[in-house]
């Protein structure tokens, strides 16, 4: 095994190659194309699902795009490629236009910016260009924009159900290769404050975090130093930043007792302890207790850190619960939830429930006669017929600034925020529904981040993209911000995309 | 954001690094460690579980650790990190030391080789050398060995059910960026026959597959060419490589027809059409009348290719359903069965429905005073407590050549033979049996791969790894190969180790 091929242009699968040839042998392969890249559903974790979704992976996949080459290596590799009757499967004229031309910086890409929120079947991305880059550039843009958006939409929701406690992402023991850092980093741009992977959360220009395992307190306790011994060696050499695992052995009995005992030194030497991690156990309920000891002892303010298969859905149960819970020990519910810290690991990585974000990229138009013409696939689910032709995309907002649905439209119209607005479902025939002027504000929502392979936005720092994610989920429904069974996001087709559509489908039934 | 720590060594937790600075301050940094890699529960994927894994990622850990160094950029990055009020978090004589002798080769691993079947509890790999070097590879060793297990084991379960089928994998699309190398390894090494991932699939040595994309057909029809305008360019590209996508229109009224056209021109050309692929709608009813059609048009050795969110329990009721059916329509079923080929994607590279193994990865034992003294961590599940010291594992046949169990033993321990064989059940007291000498042959299940930084394997090839598979499975009991709620294979420990175990829990909770 060696690691030659597969971080460079053949990161891509092998029918992009074979077609592309076939577009070669047509004439076809500088023919402007343009693909839609978009989901049709939103990632459903099994009981629950999310009502809408964080963009994400832009960046990573333009610096992929900036080395991609078919250099060489790659050439020499295609050329030996064999067919069943042991003829070359790549012939020289092929390979040496995509060594001379294969390049896929000439591309043009039109997207809804990272960190934003994006929705089902609105095309997240738009790609125009010769039809063998295009083409090539499928295999990478779904990989790297599918996973990325899929960690940042979950990051997203555990983001919301936090609240404001500090939310950090663990997952890189669970994450998958390499992997582990796309995951980081879409979780630090949904929400993560920052993430135990020390090199991609540097990259990614935060201070990594965290603090001790459970192999500190046995390798203590095999040496005779016991638990207290364990904490007492970290509040030495971290003093202003101790934050102690207290469940290696027994929580309440004895990780918390000792950690107290350590907090209660460092307050002597004049440091301020940072907190607790609790990694097991009912966490609500020793989320409780820990707190009624930590305030009995005179630190009503140290965080408690709480890890073990977080996500969502546990993280508003523990808080449910607390709230239930609390005042039953004589503790505020708000004061314990303002100091808890959720450690979220393998349930974010992976996206667990949903592995995968369904995107699809689909040729919708191709360059011909001077002029663009529409394309279109059946599916006998007319919800999976792609929207045809090269399409602008408008959200629009109601007169609270609540944003109440993305519309697509063909790229010549420009909706006006003087005139009234028809609004078209996009299978069901009988929907529509007409804005008045007065009723709702338009924005345009595509970006072009690479006009012919001239980067033409700024590489967006990790804060920018982090307030894209902010303000868009402040502009949504609570209802289609809602963990369980969310309200689904409107999408509407302007009339003449519409016809456009139905005229297609019609056509092509017709053979 | 930039992408220059987090393919280094800093691809690891930042409490590694902590934890190490203490261990550093102790003066115990050096000090020779043992942790256990290991897994206590197979992938549950939901509604079935697996009954084994099969033992793969060691390779690209061994490739990554050669080139993982505390170089002077690293070194820099963590030189930079502030606690919270202000102080350095690591002191240069710490990163001194690591910039000296961080060194991840230092280390010793045994495990159990890459391709072998692995069973619950029972440690895959045993990490040896200077404690803070151990501490920091636990991380990378996770990520590496717990996804390509993982990924390994779900095609495995796929190769069982595709019977002699063809298997393709075809999960780059929707896999985690780079993590999709990996699992592309993983699904070769599990069973996966190739992968349509160029890159990966060269880097292994063996040839990516892959025909065309809808998007051909959409691209011949835009232009006027219709679906049979792009069969023909296709067949006339690869006229002894042709096969065909036939859903993008109408599986059986539009593609089959003109699939069947196309090979009737290349049989008269003297070439041999390789097959369809089917892509849509309901798999094993359109199987049996694709072929059908084919067998009319005298064309029954193609091959049809199924695709389309396929994992082991969709091929096998595929499988099912055509074995019933297939005689209504009067086609004989293992007729059509035996030209299936599948290709396995999302599900596959996702390992959909439980996408992390939980590997972990703890202390079991440290040298003190001239011995090594095992380590311990309670859990109130008894079953999560690991078993402590340094160990020996092995695997027990049966008189048919059949596995009954692995048995963990003390190092020093030699089951022979010629010896009865006592074994005690993990967890609970009462469950003892004794094999007899005529009952079993026994097998020593650990390799040192790495040995104080010196590889002592041979890289293994493709075909070795592929073949200690197959052996290991084909003496698996079937209950334990069984797709659905499969029998429970046997792990035991030795009385000697099973004494030890419950001695230090008997001592650790007298505190």
């Amino acid at each position: 095994m060696t690691t030659r091929f597969q971080h460079g242009i053949l990161f891509t699968d092998q029918y992009q190659l074979t077609m592309s040839q076939v577009y070669y042998r047509l004439g076809l392969h500088e023919r402007p194309a343009l693909f839609d890249h978009y989901f049709r559903a939103y990632p459903n974790y099994g009981a629950h699902a999310a009502g809408y979704a964080v963009a994400a992976g832009m960046q990573p996949l333009l610096e992929w795009m900036d080395t991609a080459r078919f250099g060489e290596g790659e050439i020499g590799a295609l050329s030996t490629m064999k067919g069943r009757t042991g003829q070359s499967l790549f012939d020289n004229d092929f390979l040496g236009w995509l060594r001379k031309y294969g390049d896929l910086r000439n591309l043009t890409i039109r997207a809804i910016p990272e960190g934003r929120v994006v929705h089902h079947t609105v095309p997240m991305t738009i790609v125009e260009g010769p039809l063998v880059l295009a083409q090539i550039l499928e295999t990478p843009l779904l990989n790297m924009l599918n996973f990325s958006t899929l960690i940042a939409t979950k990051a997203a929701r555990v983001r919301e159900s936090a609240g404001d406690g500090l939310f950090l992402e663990f997952g890189l023991r669970r994450a998958q290769g390499w992997g582990a850092n796309l995951a980081t980093r879409a979780a630090l741009i949904g929400g993560a404050d920052t993430s135990s992977n020390v090199g991609a959360a540097l990259d990614m220009g935060v201070q990594p975090s965290g603090t001790h395992a459970h192999s500190l307190v046995q390798t203590a306790m095999a040496l005779g130093m016991g638990e207290l011994g364990a904490f007492e060696a970290y509040a030495e050499a971290y003093p202003d930043d101790t934050l102690l695992l207290v469940d290696t052995i027994n929580t309440l009995e004895s990780g918390v007792p000792n950690a107290i005992k350590v907090f209660e030194k460092l307050r002597r030497q004049g440091h301020k302890p940072v907190g607790i991690r609790l990694d097991s156990g009912d966490l609500a309920y020793l989320s409780i207790q820990s707190a009624k000891m930590l305030n009995s002892a005179g630190f009503p303010d140290v965080a408690i850190v709480l890890s073990n298969n977080l996500d969502e859905l546990v993280i508003w149960q523990i808080l449910t619960q607390i709230r239930a819970e609390a005042p039953r020990y004589g503790l505020e519910a708000d004061a314990v939830i303002k100091r808890l810290v959720f450690g979220v690991g393998t349930h974010l990585v992976t996206s667990w429930g949903e592995p995968a974000l369904g995107g699809v990229y689909k040729l919708v138009s191709l360059f011909d006669r001077d002029t663009w013409k529409p394309a279109i696939k059946l599916s006998e689910n007319p919800q999976k017929t792609p929207t045809p032709g090269r399409k602008a995309a408008w959200r629009v907002y109601d007169s609270r600034g609540r944003a109440s649905a993305d519309v697509l439209t063909l790229d010549d119209e420009h909706p006006q925020q003087s005139e009234a607005l028809n609004l078209y479902h996009p299978t069901d025939a009988g929907k529509q529904r007409t804005l008045t002027p007065a009723d709702h504000t338009i924005e345009a929502l595509y970006t072009t981040v690479l006009d012919s392979g001239r980067r033409v936005v700024d590489v967006p720092d990790l804060a920018e993209l982090r307030e894209r994610r902010v303000r868009d989920l402040a502009r949504l429904d609570p209802g289609v911000l809602r963990l369980v069974n969310p309200h689904i996001y409107h999408v509407s087709l302007s009339q003449r995309l519409w016809e456009l559509k139905q005229n297609l489908i019609k056509e092509m039934r017709k053979g």
